[in-house]
């Protein structure tokens, strides 16, 4: 892997410099990941001059254990407590001879920045800007391979689930013990906090679990993803309770599925991300349904469970292969519930058997 | 509730006009809680001349529903996707004729610091520091009372535990469990990542859960808190496995559960922090264990685990009267694990009975 990482890092040197700066610090810790193999808490990557720092406060200690950085970065730990690893970065980018430091202004804060200015008055620091996330879009096979696995562990947690009888209980424990199972298959954590909605909850982007039990004819929508070696994938299933759904349920599942699906067709390499949004999106909107949309029909996924590229209407830019993104329309009818949809899927050329969908839990309405 | 949130915005406009500036704006997520009542994703607080907002971005559909704000707080939503209520904030602070506006400079990022500038390029930006982190470090007496309820939250949870089978269990099951039990018994959720260390990870300050077993003979050390009502407390406990305790293992949770009581029968209004600090470390330091302490023997809880004041060797100040804090001492040896032993307890005046401890879990050395 060590040669993933320093090609990974070369490649933001490259842009460095054509940038005019001939050093650069990472600070936001997804990123410091990506270029360097491991993120202690609030360690920072400097890509010197001379050489390459994964600095970090504290005493080692208190740095919880989660993945070796890659051998070819020299970790440094910074003595005592209190200590800014990106102050200490910038001073010791001025002592190497640079004379500027791209730096991620979407990330440190003001207060940092002034630090940094403080202890290095001569260093101009410049802004590096989403450069690394612009290189995190487009995923080896490797990082693919953590997704597929990621949502192979999310099939089965919500699998098991829908095994269990589901009556009677409350959203919180649902979310619960989907966490619990994503954990017992293999999965570093929850990829983000497991979302489960009843009743006039259902359907509802981000609700977070409440008391409110199941009742019989209630839809229920699932939103969860696992962690795998860091990548995080999401997928999101409605299903109703009881043997017969109404005919509102019936109908408003379908529009949403054939939603979902038109999304899912118009992912392809050069694709623009608003057509794609618009492919789902278009499909509510002469249903009647304008008001009830959700910003975004889709995002990327990686190291980060909301990436680039975002599925919006006023999105710019296309999509490549190899590009993991989510394909989530829905509807919420406020006091009734909803619909939501949610698949994780690699964008793949047309040759390679276009999209590659990796969460593949049906998506047949199912009455539990 | 609504005078109390009213009262704190007050003493924060004072802070405010003391400093030169008629309006601020808050924006990390605790501060706004505590002047609002709550916080929306995102939400930012303007403090205007003329009028209080409370800025959210995006559609009323995609914020989460946790908590009203106080309806003294006007809500604004933004129209659209993708605007920055920060930004939004500055031009609205502009057009009600302010000229300085006090910013938190330690939570604003470079970018979006001058995406505010640039939309209002003739309102000064001024820094408005720690001002909220200031007033939330004594608390009232509800806010201790939530803080009270969440330590009895997490002595069950913790107690539940306890009588059930641990040997051959994962560290990482035995979190979750414990997460679970939180939730069961009222929780929000857990106010921080559970740590559960056993054998040669017991005694590690922020130890991540592992797939190791649960093993005769291990120390078994357990970190836990409950979120209720948004206050975060904090308990931990080391077990021994088995019936028979080793001589190593007594001698060091003696030594611990000593500097533990030095370091809670040090908490007095008026004290200074470093001396509680002094009173837990020097008892670990005198035996010998001077390399192997953390770097911090406690510290604030409420909104956030990780609050003000700081218990280390060079913190500055004196404690008051209503100020909860950890006292938090431990000993870790690599290679064979160690003793931490956390309690939160609220700084009370001699007069009041001294410390309240919140955490009521026995603290004896118990053989599991």
């Amino acid at each position: 892997m060590s040669e993933v990482y320093a090609a990974r890092r070369t490649r933001l040197r490259e842009r460095c410099n054509a940038g005019g700066s001939a050093a650069a610090l990472v600070s936001r810790p997804a990123n410091v990941r990506y270029l360097a193999g491991a993120a202690p808490p609030g360690a920072v990557l400097l890509l010197g001059r001379t050489e390459e720092l994964l600095l970090c406060g504290g005493p080692p200690e208190d740095r919880p254990a989660e993945g070796r950085p890659d051998e070819a970065v020299r970790l440094r730990v910074l003595p005592g407590p209190g200590g800014d690893p990106a102050v200490a970065a910038a001073g010791l980018a001025a002592d190497q001879g640079a004379d500027s430091l791209a730096v991620e202004e979407h990330h440190l804060t003001v207060a940092r920045h002034r630090a940094m200015r403080s202890v290095a008055p001569r260093l101009r620091l410049a802004d590096l800007g989403g450069a690394v996330e612009q290189l995190r879009v487009v995923k080896d096979e490797e990082e693919i391979s953590c997704l597929r696995i990621g949502a192979e562990i999310a099939d089965q947690a919500l699998g098991e689930l829908l095994e269990s009888i589901l009556v009677g209980r409350t959203e919180r424990h649902l979310a619960l013990e989907l966490e619990r199972r994503l954990v017992d298959h293999g999965a570093d954590g929850p990829a983000f906090p497991t979302s489960v909605g009843t009743g006039p909850n259902s359907g509802r982007p981000g609700h977070r679990p409440t008391d409110r039990r199941v009742e019989e004819g209630d839809f229920l929508s699932v939103c969860l993803g696992a962690t795998y070696r860091g990548y995080r994938c999401e997928i999101g299933r409605t299903f109703v309770i009881g043997t017969s759904p109404a005919d509102w349920q019936i109908e408003l599942y379908d529009l949403v599925f054939a939603a979902q699906r038109a999304g899912r067709e118009a992912l392809a390499p050069g694709a623009s991300c608003r057509d794609v949004d618009r492919a789902a999106r278009q499909t509510l909107d002469s249903a009647g349904y304008a008001d009830h949309l959700p910003a975004l029909t889709g995002h990327g996924v990686g190291l980060e469970i909301d990436e680039d590229p975002q599925l919006t209407p006023a999105a710019m830019g296309k999509l490549d292969a190899c590009v993991p993104v989510t394909v989530e329309p829905g509807v919420h009818l406020p006091g009734r519930g909803g619909v939501r949809i949610d698949d994780t899927l690699v964008v793949r050329p047309e040759a390679d058997g276009g999209p590659e969908l990796l969460t593949i839990t049906t998506k047949e309405l199912l009455a539990l």
